[in-house]
């Protein structure tokens, strides 16, 4: 190699991407340990947090010095603290603990599979997983789902019910669409009253979003509808349907199909509200949440991806839709589009 | 979940680390579809590139999506671009393409199998790897790790040249232990024309160095010494001893042995240079890559560790150098540290 010909650009970037699987196991490993669990109010040194997990002082030690790179834990004097975010969700003392849920998800199961068979997903154009990936029935994947996302659930549905002017609407029937933890329709039956809640998912899933329903206290007015979306036969008319995250997980084809059918559901004033990663028309790259989301998709199901706004006006066309709006829940945030029928 | 308890913290951090592992599969991915290879010039669109890499077009446009969002492609009106990083470092027809070296050491091997099995190298304080892990005889990684960090090495090389003013060190012998892609002796080699370097590591890793060494013009001062460094005989006296980016491979007890070796084979003036991640003497936390490799070198290896200069200079000391000096490379780079016995 002639000096010349050495590169004045290195390949940093390229490492630390190959090294990201690094970020993931250290953290599934602190969870398989119950590492922040063992770390008290006070902080606690690697012997004190070893003697808890069952592991060698040494081992622990480099984990916890990489988990305060992660940002996950703060080092003073030679002892170890968590942060917020950590004490919250990582320690299984706290009421809102995901430990056992995130490893679920990201400790095997579709997203490990489907990273494992992303060169085939590409080659094909879906996913690589037996059984439709995620999309299989019943596929617990949803369960440890509705169960780890609860708390970024609630916070975005008491952004939609305020987006959505809940507390204003009087009486209504709503329907929830693939609801999973439930907290979006949740959040509309606290903000108004006078709202009916209608639950579909999975019977497993289901189980887990009328727990969070009685938790908020709104499960006199919370009802289920066990089964398959495309199966299920929707004995009311709405006048909401929500339709959270959901779409993503087809193709337009499906997309239109249960468009329809949910447009046929509604009362003559109803709405359809899809809360989903919209990225820009112009290129598909912002938020970057959206471009994450869309490999996954490919990696875990047969034709799901995310739609820029047009795309989705186009479905919402094509499924007998006369108008669409699309609103903001925030910067950087998943939006909501509106479908009216008339 | 009543409203009062809905944390204000949400758990963004821990799902952004729990996913890092689509970041490294997206990269093996193309690499293995040879990705950056099919993209010209003037810019890509998913066909294009569908039809050089026997792909469909949707995997293709999405899995492009997601280079966008980590900076090694750019996306205008649908068509994709390289960044200079990758054309540099991931399209075969660059003399710099390091595509399958970096496959070989991120797709599987002791990367992989240590993330995978870092929850009991934590337990017991050392590498669940059979065999020692990395540190196992003629272990193929360190070829391909040769090969894949050969830009980055021949940088730091030239920056240890300059720091050691080799320019006008006049004649002397330098041994480069566990030499790798021979980057640093062969900057050394090339700062000073009096130099002989004499370097040393496995069979298989001197031919990557030799290849390099005949491309820097200096393969007649380039001189190998096959075989382990604690069991081969130095039958010369040195007046330099290159040990870079090794001790983390090994405990304490080890270092100084080697430390030992090292200092009966330098001249009376010798000194022994050890160049490697050196983190910060109170939390051990800064730069952040001391961390992340302490974390890799406890997962691969059965002892090895960073250490600060403070234990670097007890190491020394106990193996009879009589000074050390801790130099600079440059702002969050590695560090040298400089033995000298009398």
């Amino acid at each position: 190699m002639h000096e010349e010909s050495t590169p004045e650009t290195l390949p940093h970037s390229i490492f630390g991407i190959l090294q990201s699987l690094q970020r993931t196991a250290a953290l599934i490993t602190a969870v398989q340990l119950d590492l922040f669990t063992a770390i008290g109010d006070s902080g606690s040194s690697p012997d004190d947090i070893a003697a808890h997990c069952n592991a060698s002082a040494r081992g622990v030690r480099v984990l916890c010095d990489y988990l305060c790179v992660l940002g996950l834990l703060q080092k003073r004097l030679g002892r170890y603290w968590q942060t917020g975010e950590a004490a919250l969700y990582l320690d299984r003392r706290s009421p809102h603990f995901i430990g056992d849920a995130a490893l679920q998800m990201y400790a095997g199961g579709p997203f490990v599979e489907g990273c494992q068979h992303l060169t085939q997903a590409v080659r094909s154009g879906g996913t690589a997983l037996a059984s439709a990936g995620t999309l299989a029935p019943e596929h617990p994947y949803w369960v440890q789902f509705a169960r780890a996302r609860a708390a970024i659930g609630a916070a975005n549905g008491r952004r939609l019910a305020t987006l959505l002017d809940s507390s204003s609407s009087g009486t209504m029937r709503v329907l929830d669409i693939a609801c999973g933890h439930g907290h979006h329709g949740i959040a509309i039956a606290k903000a108004n009253p006078r709202a009916q809640i209608f639950a579909q998912d999975w019977p497993a899933v289901l189980d887990v979003a009328v727990g969070n329903a009685r938790e908020a206290g709104v499960l006199e007015r919370y009802h289920t509808i066990p089964g398959d979306v495309f199966g299920v036969t929707f004995r009311e008319r709405y006048d909401m349907v929500l339709i959270t995250n959901f779409l993503p997980d087809f193709g337009p084809a499906e997309c239109e199909r249960l468009l329809t059918k949910i447009r046929h559901s509604l009362t003559n004033n109803g709405r359809a509200v899809a809360l989903q990663w919209i990225p820009d028309d112009d290129d598909r790259l912002s938020p970057p949440t959206a471009p994450s989301l869309a490999l996954s998709l490919l990696a875990e199901t047969p034709s799901g991806d995310v739609y820029t706004y047009r795309e989705l006006v186009e479905m919402f066309r094509r499924a007998g839709f006369t108008r669409t709006e699309l609103r903001e829940l925030g910067p950087s945030l998943q939006r909501v589009v509106i479908g009216h029928h008339q």
